[in-house]
């Protein structure tokens, strides 16, 4: 069965789609009405987030857009110190798309946010005509979170000299993933689509100075240190040779000469943690799901060491330095 | 100047065009750091929702999609009982869409916000390749509302014997607006695309009994009162000289074969409310913004008249009676 543009009507057709797929998967109480709001229990304190995923293609190896538009909320919320809580999902059909495959995203939405310990609390569904080269499916996930009581913020601003830089685990694994599928390559790299919960709140509840903290997605990881250091006016220096990468990823990227450092990822961290905290916080994340290949990876300097976009400097496995501007231009587009 | 890939990479690019947009529209204390998520103070009960937008064309008479998609997320949190607080703007943009017509659209997005009284709190920005008959722009907002102390929060299922029936003003004037942009039609017809804050606030604020309510979007009235005879397993007799049509939009319907019944609305809403409170909140709604055609439609019975999807009846101006049912098939594609 394909979806056609009756299911965007808002009439029957809309309502028995949202029954059969939707609440069939996010069944919970507060979907029960199925009315236009979901009115759910609050906090004092809420961290807000959006992200539209427009990834193709919308099954990829060790994922799909479903998993990912759950992740990348998830992880949104995480990086400000929130618990994660509720999620919506925003979906925008093309007419001809498959029933069964939006049927698959949906339940593996619903896993993930099971995973993630987040529940799906209202959704819209839009139906577009069909274009020869579009994927089928676009999804908006926004979330909400609670702040704990007391809870210390991380921001990019709030870096200290002598911080210590942590990377949750292996760059490039999503990029090359998509990258891989959209050119027919054959390998056993897989997306590192993944909810950073555990990680992060055993970094919060053991009260260790994190002081700034950021999903590394499209842009990479030299995207966000270059935030890092335009926000707190300083220096980050990282050693090559503690990067990250796995073989497979370090192959595809030296046969189509990319640079990890700018390929985005939907499953891994950054933070910048006191010196005297930086062992502690390693092993944590290193205990955690998703993150055993964690490494520290550089320190932070206070004094800027030049002018704007020439802050983040890698030192090479030879001894020389390299500046790691901000990406221009394009990067992989459609990439989450 | 152009929309291009490079604005959706994640990069440099992307963050000139969130600060010269963006920020420039929404600025408030909440997006000062443009983190992924913005963290605000909260409530003990919350109503969520979402809604993506994917009107064509985007700039219409009385409106855009930026006006559009504030009022669309407000409005169903105002129909829950909440009061409206922070709304999420996800942008996908199509390669190759004018930097002015997006602009304008931000602006617009802000402009009804502010009549609204919410605040954009964060946003997201996607970019995707241009296709021939695609508008250039979809917009997801969701918000978040908080839901009063002791508000008793209206369903479709709370209809009781008697209950008056309130339909806030003209349908199906944003119907006719985007089919006649579409079919070049000129007329005075304009977009009724307006946030019922003012109106609903005032019923809540007056302890009036509403059983119901509903904002009467795509799908029109009919759809509306089959979810609330089915939700509540009761009948709704309408008169069919007391719903109100606008002139112009009755002459459209007369020449294009039209139902008013069916037609999508984005500033209107339907209530049921206690027979003995009819009267003061008709009188209410008149007095506020976008209420001035308010009007009393009919009324509800407790027993079912029939089987499924014959309980909306109206009585027509001859003394006949006709069964409303729900709408079948496609309505307008993209009307929202």
């Amino acid at each position: 069965m394909k979806i056609t543009m009756a299911h965007g009507s808002g009439g029957e057709s809309t309502s028995r789609l949202i029954e059969d797929v939707f609440a069939k998967y996010f069944n919970n109480e507060f979907l029960s009405e199925l009315s236009d709001s979901a009115v759910v229990p609050g906090s004092s304190k809420l961290a807000i987030t959006t992200d539209s995923f427009v990834v193709t293609p919308i099954l990829f190896p060790g994922g799909d857009i479903g998993r990912l538009s759950v992740c990348g909320t998830v992880n949104d919320l995480l990086m400000s110190g929130a618990v994660p809580k509720y999620i919506t999902c925003g979906c925008i059909l093309e007419e001809g798309l498959d029933m069964e495959i939006l049927e698959k995203v949906i339940a593996s939405m619903a896993e993930t946010a099971k995973e993630a310990g987040v529940i799906v609390v209202t959704g819209d569904t839009k139906v577009v005509e069909k274009h020869s080269d579009v994927s089928g499916l676009i999804i908006n996930t926004s979330g909400v979170g609670f702040i704990p009581e007391g809870q210390i913020i991380p921001g990019p601003s709030k870096l200290e000299d002598g911080d210590k830089i942590i990377v949750s685990g292996n760059l490039g694994d999503h990029h090359a993933t998509i990258l891989g599928s959209r050119m027919g390559i054959e390998n056993d790299i897989r997306s590192d689509n993944a909810p950073l919960v555990e990680m992060t709140r055993k970094l919060m509840d053991a009260g260790l100075i994190v002081h700034a903290m950021r999903d590394v997605t499209r842009g990479g990881l030299g995207t966000v240190l270059n935030e890092f250091v335009n926000a707190s006016k300083c220096s980050i220096i990282l050693n090559e040779t503690d990067l990250p990468v796995s073989a497979s990823v370090k192959d595809f990227c030296g046969i189509l000469g990319l640079d990890p450092m700018y390929m985005g990822n939907e499953g891994k961290m950054v933070i910048s943690v006191s010196a005297k905290d930086a062992e502690k916080a390693l092993l944590l994340i290193k205990e955690s799901k998703y993150g055993e290949n964690a490494k520290i990876i550089g320190e932070v300097k206070k004094e800027k060491e030049s002018s704007d976009n020439t802050n983040v400097i890698v030192t090479t496995k030879i001894g020389g330095k390299r500046v790691v501007g901000p990406m221009y231009g394009e990067g992989l587009p459609r990439i989450c």
